[in-house]
């Protein structure tokens, strides 16, 4: 297969200047096997004339074999009034082993005088000895052209001297670089024709989302003759992050039927975006545009019902392309179709049972008055469902709870929570504390259960989300509590409202414990102990 | 001041369509007037022919007065054969009784057949009739061209007819829509020539980010001539979202020199930002161009000494042009100006006392790596300055608290709070009960003060949000607490942080006391009895 694009992944090295992003050697070899195998082209390792650790990282690789990506040290060009063969950063870029090296220059007058603080010919020079350097040892030579486009704005003809030096030293691509990212999708085309005409090597893109067009920029260069693409996936990156690969890729196979990746690979798309977030330690961004949770969410009666008719009524693309899912949300502006999709979403059947959705329905809309809201959800939202078809038993009976939270002067506050419960006929009366009431509750509640539910050991509370909603004139506010629960393999959510917080949280945690033992119930298996991969969480 | 491009910001409507938003109807309020104040032409408050809820903030609005903007219903076209004059949604939007109306009609011969299921003829004088029923009661008419890119594609014929007979009809605008948000930007150009040759009237555009174009489509199209720009504050809205007016103003203001706000207000952005995200209660993301708490945050060495020495070498514009600031070490020095400019404005001198501003600015810091956050709570910042500078004092000295919620059986949650202060050298213990913990908590300390401080018999606890801030791992998560009192004339905000939910409120609620009996104090007044104006929240 012939590819339009090459793809050069620097989630390894741009990525990890990031705020938010460090990754252990570990972390960067598991990185780096799972893009080879997603078929990027280029992995950029690290900078060792900055990084000792990216040394340690091309080390490593050597023992492991890829089978699609060839691997890349960067660096810069030499120092000036120096040799690049004795230059000791561009040594450390011979002694990663790699079979491409790439090496980045200045393009903008501005930082030739400033930064540099030498000739513009010596920058020429710099750049030419260091590419025709590296080329005599045998490497591959990507060329970055740091700050082109600004450099270009200010000084067209020595932007294009600087790319001509790569290129007459043997560079196999000359990668444009807006490094401050501050440049727009219309200023691009005219500068990459005054490009293409004065060389002839490869053109690259390398683009920052300052302003955010990083993916835009990216695409618009293609479209332009560009061949070879830099990015980050999830567009990790210093500042606002570099273009986000997740995004360019499937821009580029679907919108433009530029290939980029091997046969099959695309639908993989959004299990690497979360692989990579994992590793990451990053949340995944729920509205990113392709993988993220809600992107092929729909809420409105309207789009749902035409969705349902006929999918590219308001969806871009099938969301199986990319490996993600269509979610239908069950919200207030919901209509019969979204609780029919839900149910079919669940594999619960409703078709034939037109009195039961009506029913569903019509309780969906009296909670939902109160201020449930199940998009959020799904965990509660299949529980209703269940009762509403008799699928549904409870496991305990509430006698009664009590939750207090002391403070004694400057003394940090205490929270214990006492429970009663009738457990297969049994009284359970148990006390737990907890850094908060909630905590405490949820604590006091699982330890009445836990004896007689011992597949309750692995569950945890793992996040909780509080929305207080608006007293209208002379009546009380509500609270909306959203519950994340965890066995340390599968994760859900539940909610509960009311006018105290304490009884939302109550409500949460009860649908979230029924959940789990029903599922334990129809999954047969009983308990299949487990640790839990997530720490609690306190409230 | 001539504007550029009008900006229509429908944060209210389609924003609030994402998964993750949902306004009270005072939230709705709050943002109108902040909008207004920041200076959009449009607001699009809600649809009220398919939401009750957006009749309520019309209503709501007639006490308003806006200074800015122009406040937007929005709806259909009229239903298949029926008069305009007689559609009940149509009407719905008449009573709204706002200056304008923006209504949607279909582009695409696709939906026309499978959604509508109508003939192209009826769905062209669904759109004439609508748009011209709406004119002749004195609306200004917005037409939105639903899915006009897919449409145009699909059939240009018919896709301009549909605008022709929105303009034909009298609408002042003709706002082309990316409803599913798959165009790309190199379409745009052809087509937008295409339109503009076809109609005279005014163009718009809408666009969603589906494939993470939105705002790189919407800045490419007004630089093909649209003068309307329809978007959502940080993006809010469906799926991946709307095209984020947070990026696209500056962009449109900076890059292009076209002018999109009233002078002065551009340095608003970054608190405009986070202020939305405040209210929606959604977690701004740090990485946002333009506003993002990284966005200007410079890591690496080589490029900290280079912006020290030029800042244009790796910034693309100055922060504070968007109201944001340059952070160069991970113990940021970010705060200073902002502390100083914080205080004037509250009348705080701070500007001879160097080493109290020190002072303030490392106590901010110190509480910010707490989860502390001062942008939503004005009163306890104003605190935090008037603790520095020796001008605050203690009303009270807590000797304890407890608070206890306790459920028996089916019947509702009951909590009781018990405080113990020493007040004026007296000790002062007091019992109240309240829909929930927060509420007995609020009563029980107003009780226990209200003899001594008369003033705080008008004060009402009106609104409070809770965010759960992420546990790092093997550590319990924080709760941020917000406030909202109101004294039935003022209203303000306090914040609280704790691992407990209960004393986050605490801490909340004995700033906000606080805060009125000091500003009392001040005024000289002592109380001016007055009735409250908002209903109490009972939480």
């Amino acid at each position: 297969m012939k590819k339009d694009v090459l793809i050069y992944d620097t989630t390894l090295r741009d990525g990890e200047q990031g705020e938010f992003v460090a990754y252990s050697l570990e972390d960067k070899v598991r990185i780096a096997l799972r893009l080879d195998e997603f078929g990027v082209d280029y992995i950029e390792g690290g900078w060792p004339g900055s990084n000792p650790k990216a040394m340690h990282f091309f080390a490593r690789m050597k023992t492991e074999k890829l089978k699609n990506a060839r691997l890349a040290a960067f660096g810069s060009t030499r120092r000036k009034n120096v040799k690049a063969s004795e230059d000791s950063q561009i040594l450390t870029l011979i002694e990663a082993e790699t079979p491409v090296v790439t090496i980045f220059g200045k393009t903008w007058d501005l930082h030739v005088r400033e930064a540099l603080r030498v000739s513009e010919q010596e920058n020429l020079d710099m750049i030419g000895d260091s590419v025709s350097y590296l080329k005599s040892r045998g490497r591959e030579v990507v060329y970055d052209a740091e700050h082109f486009f600004d450099g270009f704005k200010a000084n067209p003809e020595y932007a294009l001297k600087t790319l001509q030096a790569a290129a007459d030293a043997g560079a196999s691509c000359l990668c444009l670089c807006d490094t401050n990212g501050g440049t727009m999708p219309t200023e691009i085309p005219a500068i990459l024709a005054r490009v293409k005409a004065a060389v002839k090597t490869s053109i690259g893109i390398h683009t920052h989302n300052d302003a955010g067009m990083g993916v835009a920029n990216t695409i618009v260069a293609v479209n332009e003759g560009a061949v070879h693409v830099q990015g980050t996936m999830n567009g990790y990156g210093e500042r606002c992050g570099n273009a986000d690969l997740i995004q360019v890729i499937p821009n580029l196979e679907l919108k433009y039927r530029k290939r980029c990746l091997p046969d099959g690979k695309l639908g993989e798309l959004t299990s690497l975006s979360h692989f990579i977030a994992e590793v990451a330690n990053i949340s995944p961004d729920p509205r990113q545009p392709y993988v993220g949770q809600t992107v092929f969410a729909h809420k409105g009666g309207i789009h749902v019902s035409a969705v349902r008719r006929n999918p590219i009524t308001y969806e871009h693309i099938p969301p199986e392309t990319v490996g993600n899912v269509r979610r239908v949300l069950v919200s207030e502006l919901s209509g019969q179709s979204n609780v029919h999709s839900k149910s079919e979403e669940l594999g619960i059947d409703l078709s034939t049972a037109s009195d039961e959705t009506k029913g569903v329905l019509k309780q969906i809309k009296e909670m939902e008055s109160r201020g449930y809201q199940f998009e959020g959800a799904e965990a509660s939202f299949e529980l209703l469902l269940k009762k509403a078809l008799g699928k549904h038993r409870s496991f305990f009976e509430l006698k009664g709870f009590r939750v207090s939270t002391s403070k004694h002067g400057e003394e940090p506050c205490g929270a214990e929570a006492v429970v009663r419960l009738a457990v297969k006929g049994e009284d359970r009366h148990c006390v737990a504390d907890g850094d908060g009431p909630v905590n405490a509750l949820d604590r006091a509640l699982r330890k009445a259960l836990v004896e007689d539910y011992p597949e309750l050991k692995q569950v945890r509370l793992t996040d909780f989300k509080v929305r207080v909603l608006n007293a209208r004139s002379g009546t009380a506010a509500m609270v909306r509590v959203l519950i994340e629960s965890s066995d340390g393999d599968k994760t859900w959510t539940t909610v509960g409202v009311s006018e105290n917080i304490i009884e939302a949280c109550w409500a949460a945690l009860v649908d979230s414990i029924d959940y789990q033992l029903l599922r334990v119930e129809e999954e047969g298996a009983g308990s299949k102990p487990k640790t839990s991969k997530k720490s609690k969480s306190a409230v």
